[in-house]
């Protein structure tokens, strides 16, 4: 597919400005020169890269609404877990096709996610055209070694993957020095739940100590990318260790309000040189995948907990939600940049929520404060035109919608808890 | 227009939870008797009352995206007031129409509004066929009597209102005394910015002393019905005595956030006695009107600076957003009751933020928690059909996007500020 984007809107991060320009859609990629031939044409608009969805688990929006009123550790153990013992392929593709669709139409490209039954999310993810980055879930258990297996399986299928110790206290020193050298070896970037809660911070500083991160560092952790998910309870001291690895931190600020784990403090992050991206989490303690009102909740919890209305400008939200994850991991994509990949939101800058704007140079606060999906006009990834003039190209909204409830009825059913 | 809803699914807020049943709307008012002829008829759907909007200045939507990046004082004294000195009614008449097709979209069909040039927004507000309620902002400056008598003239035509002393900075007890006798002597409710700042509130105890309550309740103040925007920096014992009186506090958690004033404690609100509501305050300081998401900030905050994740249920929130405000001020809606006026949300429990649901009980929490405006299907205000399939019945929202950028272009020609 080429497109050609003539004097078009769109973010430059280097001088933290909208400029004016004309570029190409070449295949996969961006291009500043004319490709022989195109296909499509927009112009005058504002075009954005896609968001990076920084930790997510796209398969749980079959639990939407359950759980709704515990904190993480009764919601993990009373219905999360119990109900993902009943999980299989089927159930899992159909409600990746859910997350899907609703990360892309509120212009998601790419989804960080942290879970099992893999192969099921992959093929989901290539029906609707969204691009994944599979962490296989590891959780000490017998067989915890086959979520590597599935890691260099998913490697083997071309996608993007890296390594997904769960979290602390479900993974311990015992097996997380293998699981580290595993990603080294691999050259695998690390992702992680930490310091997500008030009693995980307390079983860490019981278990490893208040200088936990120094272990972790023992062990080579930080001889990789890492990305922590959450992160809501590190301290500053931990903040100043971590802003000179190479670390991200994805923020996802409607789980953790909605399950009570407490405040992120980005300005202390972002003072840290800690580099904060933004994650929707699962649908299951969100509880949906709307990239865009997660990302306005993470910049309005900053103004309101730091109580500095300046802490963060729209260009820097903007940033945190498209470039800064892919350049700590190395991908180029997130800017529009030549020879970058072509993951693009065109926005209908006449939509209520776009207007007024006496200056194009507005509509980047209308985007982080105030645009809704119902803004997100058109989304290609990887050159691929995925969302259309607000409808999916090649994916039925209500045959998902059909199959994933039929499986929500099926899990219910079987349901012990309730 | 009459309308039958068969075999719906709508709140019954004395039981905390959805009934199924056949209820019709017959000219402006909601019954169970099906009227002599049915015009249009929906079946086995989620049907809400539509959403109260407590505290806004719907006029303010031309300012969307100015001064984004500053406190409250900065923002007014810098931005706002020099800009407000330049509206005149037709401004005030095209931002209005912005601001009521985005809150009507968005399922909210009733706002309190206080600001100037109120017959402009009354005609956008008919047009668009949403319900105001007026309390024209008073500021203790020559001439603010004329904001009484705007009140009155609103009445007259037919208009809700109240009086709306803008705040105790603007407003103090050299006329206080005064606007309050006009409210109780005509009946009408008071609506006013309270503890909205931590300047706000050292401003109050100094001049007015830690029981300053105790003064507005020796001028009677609330000798009639009281709505206090946003009460951010209420202490325990101010909540403690609101708790007795005739009160309902309009929290507007996204412009609190975002202009850096403070975190809401819902929690201890709602231990006090003190009914919440929920306002989006103005588009200037939020930057949207999306009642939904303003909603469901609210209740995520709640969860957040409470660390209760059972802090409110999501039909404790439904009820918040629609009927707990129209009951504190005697109105009769909010609630699907017989003889209640019809204003209804139909909504679109197909879209893939709504499912999946085993139960129809599960739609409460993915209206409250999932739900974006895409899901409203049809919106009917006082029996009147404004939002039908998801779009605007008799307004044409490009139009209105023309008209609106027309006057943000010549109102930032004439700035000074920028």
């Amino acid at each position: 597919m080429n497109v050609c984007f003539r004097n078009v809107w769109y973010p430059d991060y280097e001088n933290k400005t909208l400029v004016r320009g004309t570029f190409y859609v070449d295949g996969q990629r961006i291009t500043f020169k004319e490709p022989e031939h195109i296909d499509a044409m927009f112009a005058d608009t504002l075009v954005t890269p896609g968001f990076f969805n920084g930790h997510s688990h796209v398969a749980m929006s079959l639990f939407r609404g359950i759980g709704d009123d515990v904190d993480l550790d009764r919601w993990l153990n009373e219905y999360i877990w119990p109900l993902e013992a009943r999980l299989n392929d089927d159930y899992v593709y159909w409600s990746s096709m859910l997350a899907c669709m609703e990360l892309v139409r509120s212009g998601a490209t790419t989804f960080l996610d942290m879970y099992f039954w893999e192969k099921a999310t992959l093929e989901a993810a290539e029906k609707v055209g969204i691009r994944p980055i599979f962490t296989p879930g590891i959780i000490e258990r017998p067989g915890w070694e086959k979520a590597l297996q599935r890691t260099e399986e998913l490697k083997d299928l071309g996608a993007l993957v890296g390594v997904g110790p769960h979290a602390l206290y479900t993974v311990s020193m015992n097996i997380l020095p293998d699981v580290v050298k595993f990603a080294k070896e691999n050259d695998f970037f690390i992702h992680m739940h930490l310091m997500e809660t008030a009693s995980e911070e307390a079983y860490i500083h019981n278990v490893l100590g208040e200088e936990y991160l120094h272990r972790l560092e023992d062990i080579g952790l930080f001889e990789v990318p890492v990305v922590f998910a959450h992160g809501v309870h590190f301290s500053e001291k931990d903040l100043s260790f971590l802003g000179t690895k190479n670390v991200v931190v994805a923020h996802c600020p409607q789980s953790n309000m909605k399950l009570s784990s407490g405040l992120f403090r980005w300005d202390l992050a972002r003072d840290s040189g800690v580099p904060v991206a933004i994650g929707t989490d699962g649908a299951a303690s969100n509880n949906n995948l709307d990239y865009i009102e997660e990302m306005r909740t993470a910049v309005l919890l900053a103004r309101g907990v730091s109580g500095k209305p300046d802490v963060l400008s729209p260009m820097d939200v903007l940033e945190a939600a498209t470039s800064v994850p892919a350049r700590r991991l190395g991908l180029e994509l997130g800017e529009i940049r030549d020879g970058y990949l072509a993951d693009l939101v065109v926005w209908d800058v006449e939509d209520l929520c776009m207007v007024p704007a006496d200056d194009p140079q507005d509509w980047i606060s209308h985007v982080v404060y105030s645009a809704g999906a119902q803004a997100v006009s058109d989304v290609f990834v990887q050159g691929r035109w995925v969302v259309r003039n607000k409808s999916f190209v090649g994916v039925n909204p209500s045959e998902v919608v059909e199959e994933v409830s039929k499986r929500r009825r099926a899990i219910r059913k079987e349901d012990l808890i309730r």
